[in-house]
């Protein structure tokens, strides 16, 4: 049987998602622990990859299994069998047909700016600082030119592997909450580094270094070497994966 | 001249607040990085000694120096020479007459508890983990016995050296937000371990082990034996002191 899980975890110290060779990965660290609970070993597909010190609210995943064991035991199984940076939230049963990755409508991201004078003490691991001051107004507007199906090769990585650049961002925001900013961003898919390449490109313009059309322009353009820098990974969280309702998964993954 | 200082601490891997002389206290690393900055000794007071594991979000302490630098030198100074878990948010002149504990009027607490059936992996620094459901209409009812000015002996740990154990309690409330229940709280004083072991108590009526009225009972009581057990210290942080508005110190700490 097809088993879905939801989870949570702490990037900080993780090499990223995917199990690698030499380095921990949060992937590494899950196989391991199913497999302990299945007595077989388990590979798990996610719903989007997360880079090294990035983190997860609700990453999905999915693996076959012929182990019976009741939903909750997969869930207090794994947890017992993790580092306290990882935990299973949910399992549920889905049919063969589901998969994390390809049943995904879409996938939501965060990323977290702390925005005074002071770097961070409480929840360095969770933010990344910004000393000068951010008109997330500006930034808000600015991203908006990202709404809708676009090539969006001046915020992709030199190492990313997508067949093509095409991405539809669905709904995209900043705001501000004291000394907060929030980029609140939801498309079908993500290429590598996207986020943090618009971030790194919005900063600018919250700054008031670049115009508001800035962002649009940078788009239009498709060149990456144009674009701001890299955003640290620290401040952003993939919020998690969306599916059809039909599915039958917990709220924050569904429609 | 005199000086206070706004100060953020994580407190997961300090032995607490005070100076000891075996383990790292934030107020050694604070007074480390203030000699630095001065180049004379430097000793600091407090406003609220935290236990270990405690957090801060607005610790105020003051401090004596000869020293001429701008404010913002002292801030940034200090920063540079701090852990990355200790961060100086603010510094501002002040009067002799000006004391960071005795000057203060009250001290509020909060308390972050995560309320699901599976541990925290994000945020696992900063909560208390409480599987079973919790009633936070029930613990706010609850917790409106404590307002006022009460012997707060039940609430009291042994190791407590507080001169007598009356404190005002001016404001105390629960409230859930999804699956986190905070429970915040302002009283001229704290008891040692008054907060958790408040908390510790408040967990038994939320979960519905005990009914309502308990907590005025234990309160009236006195005795310590018959509260709840204290609460685990990763989920309290000292949001900070309040002083008068006519010391002139920033919004945060001041009424």
């Amino acid at each position: 049987m097809r088993i879905a899980l939801g989870i949570e975890y702490d990037g900080t110290d993780f090499y990223g998602w995917q199990r690698l060779t030499e380095g921990v990965s949060v992937q590494g660290a899950v196989e391991q622990a199913l497999t302990r609970v299945a007595d077989h070993p388990v590979q798990v597909s996610c719903a989007g990859r997360t880079d090294a010190g990035v983190h997860g609210r609700c990453q999905v995943v999915h693996f076959d299994t012929d182990a019976r064991r009741e939903m909750r035991g997969w869930v207090l199984g794994a947890c017992s069998n993790l580092p306290t940076s990882v935990a299973v939230l949910w399992a549920q049963p889905v049919p063969d047909s589901f998969h994390a990755r390809f049943s995904a409508r879409s996938r939501r991201y965060r990323y977290h700016l702390l925005n005074r004078p002071v770097r961070a003490a409480l929840d360095a691991r969770y933010v990344t600082w910004e000393r000068l001051p951010l008109d997330a107004a500006r930034m808000h507007e600015a991203a908006q030119a990202l709404l809708g199906e676009h090539d969006f090769s001046a915020f992709r990585a030199l190492s990313c592997q997508a067949p093509h650049p095409r991405r539809s961002v669905l709904a995209v925001g900043v705001r501000r909450e004291n000394e907060q900013v929030f980029v609140d961003i939801e498309a079908n898919a993500f290429l590598h580094h996207m986020v943090r390449n618009i971030v790194g490109s919005l900063l600018l313009i919250g700054r008031g270094e670049q115009p508001v059309e800035w962002l649009g322009e940078l788009l239009a353009g498709r060149d990456r070497q144009v674009a701001g820098p890299t955003a640290a990974a620290s401040g952003l969280t993939f919020v998690g994966p969306r599916y059809e309702a039909h599915w039958g998964l917990p709220l924050e993954v569904s429609q």
